[in-house]
């Protein structure tokens, strides 16, 4: 096709596009979706303190490869500017991001540090369920002081979002673990120190390989026959917030003591009131590598998807991008598992256009002869005022039929433009009683942003 | 440095890392920023009836390839999966990702489709004042519906943006061109139909070339001498909406009826109450390929910074995309540049922390030794009711400090734990008024809640 206005010729057949794969396009009732879910997110982090940060989507390639959390290495879009030297990466996770601001501005911030944000994140990965390539997600981070309360802040954050979203601590679990208590297992079933690391890591994978894989690499750890078994039924034990953490220890055949990290996070979550959402996990790692302390995971109560958040603490990593020690901990929580489990529960609409903005009034040029000419007028002025004001854009006269419309698009209001006009007024119907009166058009703003 | 519980050993020197040059940290003052500005642009298209979309940050190549606009294929960052084959790039525009967005569903959609977005885009030019790698723009689009009512709705939604930013008609200008009228102008003035194209793209980058090389060029174009002249009167003669658009055609040598798409557009500018803002200057061409007829640009007043917005109409594009022949109009208006001004004109303060949510409380324990335990069970609940709700991380007792802390934080109340617990009761501070009262802990949410 050749344009007579246009400097370039333009290829003739239309091309079909489609979306990068993993990638999502949001129309309107899917964005009111993705918009509610940052809704929630957003307001709990407000309901506790935390301030709104964000960082750039992509980064230099050396602020992943840093940390060598390899799981993620290999996972990252990475490229060059044409006839630039620089390697870059579109952002797979937001700490080390957040990290190397903190680290930036050490000196200045005050402590603590309580920042949320909630960006897009890239994963070259095979797309599948719960999983995408482009995904959106919370992330809640506190820095600069430390302590199982500061750990139970944390968490209750992410709860807080889940109940505002509807979800009930039947629907999902807080599965808490902390990597000195599950060190301290590991080393009394007679693990080397040296061999700790590897014995998380071989943990974290357990899921991923074969159990003959697993019974042989565990027994390369140190852990093999009672010591092995003894170990599997830690990791398999899931204590409640109510219940005595002595008995985990007795499992495990160690000293209470070795779990006092747990003890001191039980007394913390249930002084925030959280006892009904946690529980303790030992079989939970997170495979990252920077994490120091507590750690936990957000599952569906089922354990049927994968897990909805996810996070722990990193007293390590401000350090790592040249700032001081710093004690830290965060977690991040995605939009596409959330969903899922959302949906499933039924706490999305069907459809997402009902989470849409209602328009205030549908404006309505009837075939008076004056009112043609005010409708601009008039949108334009309610419009001015803040109002959500919409109009047909047929050519109908059809009063009926534009009335059918207004509805259609859930408008509050329907302002009638008619021979009333003349003494300055306009009718005003209510479009759910279907009462409809005469009013004065400079009442119209106020009347229009009375409460429904 | 060697963790006792992580699985790897990281990095012992700490390591400097910056952003990537022309990208932005937003700490929780930019951010805010930022939030205002999306927030304007938000607010006025929920005003004008349009609903948000998004598509994903990177598309395949091909989809920017496809318009062949050459400006902008030379400064896109592009990318492959690592044992991938698909080309990807980084959008640096919304235009072609709503194009296959409207064509993908161009059954289903009602028309007029009324879409905003207010994405991030990525250039991979040289960083300058105005002009960064990656930004912010807000893009709105009307499909399915034409003629200059549509085209001044559009032009209304940009400008009630700016308006609600505190911009005034004074700060600002709309500057509208017509691309056909520019044709029927330089056809006038003997620039041969297959070469208007050339004359367009020649007018676009007038500013970018000598003297001597534009009247070479134009030349070559047919515009010489005479004409040359009054080729260079009207692209730099700006009509105001008040004024007479035959002054224009008389400047030109042309008849009245050229510039009939003007006249239209003036009307309705002047309808939808938005004359002040605008005036015509076909000096304005836009370099995106794909424009048909209305285009604009806003720009600061004094012309002194980049254009803050521009856009056109589009009535090719979706069918280009594999829709349906869809007349199209839309513009962008990125946060850069429109930052730059704001900043100018004193329209934000000067430090964007003061845009940040206010605490409705900061909960403060006295030495009362029921307080402490009270301490996190209130600020649990207040949470949980939706309230902002700070305290402090210290371990001070220093009631005086706390206050000072929590003034600093731009609390509304500060809630003191003390004697008074033992009736139920806590002490609520006024922190704008110094007044205090003991109140029921029952009572505090609804006290709280109240409007300052």
């Amino acid at each position: 096709m050749a344009c007579a206005v246009c400097p370039n010729e333009i290829a003739k057949s239309p091309m079909k596009f489609q979306s990068p794969k993993g990638t999502r396009d949001f129309y309107p009732a899917e964005m009111a979706v993705r918009r509610r879910i940052e809704g929630a997110w957003r307001d709990a982090s407000i309901a506790f303190g935390y301030d709104e940060i964000d960082g750039p989507t992509f980064e230099h390639l050396e602020l992943y490869t840093a940390k060598s959390g390899e799981g993620i290495v290999n996972e990252l879009f990475s490229f060059r500017r044409a006839g630039g030297s620089d390697d870059y990466a579109l952002r797979p996770e937001f700490t080390p991001t957040l990290a190397r601001m903190a680290a930036a501005r050490a000196a200045q911030l005050p402590m603590p540090v309580k920042w949320f944000a909630i960006p897009n994140f890239f994963r070259a990965e095979r797309p599948q369920r719960g999983r995408l390539r482009e995904f959106y997600q919370w992330n809640v981070d506190l820095l600069g002081a430390e302590g199982p309360a500061i750990d139970a802040e944390i968490i209750g954050v992410a709860i807080a979002a889940l109940a505002r979203l509807g979800l009930r601590a039947t629907d999902v679990r807080v599965k808490i673990s902390h990597r000195v208590a599950a060190a301290n297992v590991v080393r009394a079933l007679g693990v080397a120190d040296e061999s700790i690391a590897g014995a998380f890591e071989l943990l974290d994978r357990r899921d991923k390989m074969a159990p003959e894989e697993f019974t042989k690499r565990a027994a390369a750890l140190g852990l093999a026959g009672d010591a092995l078994a003894r170990f599997e039924t830690v990791v398999r034990t899931r204590v409640q917030i109510t219940d005595d953490i002595g008995v985990l220890a007795t499992t495990a055949g160690i000293a209470v003591d070795s779990l006092a990290e747990l003890v001191l996070l039980r007394d913390a979550l249930v002084a925030a009131g959280l006892s009904d959402w946690c529980e303790f996990d030992l079989g939970i790692v997170r495979g990252l590598a920077y994490y120091t302390g507590t750690v936990f995971e957000i599952h569906e109560a089922s354990g049927g998807e994968r897990a909805i958040a996810g996070g722990g603490r990193y007293d390590g990593l401000v350090e790592l991008f040249g700032g001081p020690k710093t004690p830290a901990i965060g977690f991040g929580m995605g939009d596409v598992v959330l969903g899922l489990v959302l949906a499933d529960r039924g706490l999305l609409p069907a459809d997402g256009t009902e989470l849409l903005p209602r328009p205030d009034a549908f404006v309505i040029a009837t075939a008076d002869p004056a009112a043609d000419a005010e409708l601009p007028r008039l949108v334009a002025r309610l419009r001015g005022e803040g109002l959500h004001v919409r109009h047909s854009y047929k050519a109908t006269r059809n009063v009926g039929k534009l009335l059918a419309d207004a509805s259609k698009q859930r408008a509050r209001f329907a302002v009638l433009l008619g021979a009333e006009l003349a003494d300055g007024r306009v009718m005003l119907k209510d479009l759910a009683s279907g009462e409809q009166r005469p009013v004065a058009l400079t009442e119209l703003p106020a009347l229009l942003r009375a409460p429904a």
